[in-house]
């Protein structure tokens, strides 16, 4: 067993540290992150690491142009707050500009049209909001104040490939001592392909060179040295993201056997805002919003986070 | 003159429509657009159309990959500010999500922290702005609540290419009658390269069949159809990113020589905020911001649009 893990992490260390930049404050982010589980385990809390958002993949080592992973960083976002409610502490590891919970609720608003000024005395001006242009900002204000002054959640950002993957290394060492009360919820939207640092054009690729090919390579899967190495007595949930119903279950049991982690989260794209289904090892539940809760605007990621903080629980319980 | 003028456009509006699906809206943006272009013109306003951001080019027609360019849509938006300031109504033909005018002034703020609860006699509760934490609040809201009122600025969202080029030429028709008083201000990052709906797979491409091959169309260049059919009196201004300095005015030159507009701001990525050269059919003009000025915040996005703007005014002139 031990000659498999360790292989496994070697060559995914290998490439990590040969073909993708390490980030100069990786260390940093990696002490910050280890910092924030201990203190928030030892006071009896659940520490859950949320990925959230696309990744960047540059085309140019001087970069005007890269692939992107449609995501809005939506799941991830409003996944936070319920874990939040839940009693976890989060570390929310997002692409930069990517949505922000609590913030996500008024994302389709230019928060200048929900201000206005009003005069005092002396010509000075308080600048008002319109509660009407924010609905419920009062209870989302006190709640994100609240959660903000009990330090329970720590927000991390990347933008590149490269930074994600370093920063989910260091953020699953970081997690290790956490034991079995560490969760990793990793529903960002990581690209499979990458082209490496020594086969990238330094400048901008010309456009009077004619049509354009790019050839990439497939990027090490991290789950497996995650799971076997880093953080092997975690509890680990992957997404799958697919936009053919058909191979959508088939993939997520491949997923479970390579990778040997505890859930997939498996979805489709057009339906993804209603319909998951938790596949476990032997079980799968099909999480489904009602009609009635589309209207009452419940959220699919309140039913996935009450499925999984269960399971969960009963994972430590197990572990001992 | 007529047969290279109409087969230029022939050629880019067949491809437009058989290789880049039509948006649904594009016929009322249209409308939208002319309607603003005509009642601003009447009243004696110049009115300049402003690109702004990257273009998504998706590389699965279910899109969960695409091809992006960097873009943060900062150039557009705060020139946008400075065109309003010159008393230009301005057309925003922007990305999704990238910066917006005054608003862009605070996008490194989570506005929820710059926002606290006042309880009132009854138990309500006042929203209240802590203008610490927004510098320049008053001023910037007053500026954007006076350019809402007189209804100065129109924006237009895109999001991927075929949006992008699609609005761009309803824009360009849109604009057609406002004649000289009309500049085209092209400032998105638009991508050389696509992908035809023909050629493109519908599903996520998997990353079990392994490393990964693009092969990429050049992007119809709409340039030449705007300069020679869509809006031939216009005040056309293109913008060239380069990474390599080496090249930047030559490619500058070899632009202007192709399509014939009026003017070309040329920079390059590590510098843009500081350094642009205006390059027209007979001059160059270096704008830079000294030392001082980077200290006082001076944004070179003042100085491109008083250069621009005044050379502007001397061609209407011309033009009678």
């Amino acid at each position: 067993m031990a000659s498999t893990s360790s292989s496994a992490s070697v060559t995914v260390d290998g490439k990590l540290s040969e073909e993708f930049a390490v980030p100069s404050h990786v260390e940093e982010m990696r002490c910050l992150m280890a910092e924030f589980a201990e203190k928030n385990a030892a006071a009896g809390r659940k520490v859950v690491l949320i990925t959230s958002g696309g990744t960047k993949v540059p085309l140019e080592s001087r970069t005007v142009r890269f692939l992107d992973n449609f995501s809005s960083g939506r799941r991830g976002a409003s996944s936070a707050e319920y874990f939040l409610d839940s009693d976890y502490a989060v570390i929310f590891l997002h692409r930069h500009r990517s949505l922000y919970p609590y913030t996500r609720l008024y994302s389709g608003v230019n928060f200048l049209d929900s201000l206005k000024c009003e005069t005092e005395e002396e010509g000075s001006c308080q600048v008002l909001v319109d509660q009407k242009a924010l609905p419920n900002i009062v209870t989302v204000l006190r709640k994100y104040q609240a959660v903000k002054a009990a330090g329970l959640l720590l927000p991390i950002e990347f933008n590149t490939l490269s930074e994600y993957l370093h920063l989910l290394k260091a953020a699953a060492q970081a997690l290790n001592s956490t034991g079995s009360k560490a969760m990793f919820y990793l529903a960002a939207a990581v690209s499979d392909f990458y082209i490496p640092a020594s086969e990238m054009p330094e400048h901008k690729i010309q456009s009077s060179n004619g049509p354009l090919q790019i050839s990439m390579k497939m990027v090490p899967k991290m789950l497996s040295p995650l799971v076997k190495d880093w953080a092997p007595k975690a509890f680990v949930i992957s997404f799958k993201l697919e936009t053919d119903p058909s191979i959508l279950l088939e993939r997520a049991r491949q997923a479970l056997a390579t990778y040997k982690h505890q859930a997939v989260v498996a979805n489709v794209l057009d339906t993804r805002r209603g319909y998951v289904v938790v596949v476990t090892k032997d079980s799968q539940h099909e999480l489904v919003l009602s009609e009635d809760e589309v209207k009452k605007e419940v959220e699919i990621e309140e039913k996935i986070v009450s499925n999984l903080s269960a399971a969960h629980s009963h994972f430590m319980a197990q572990q001992g």
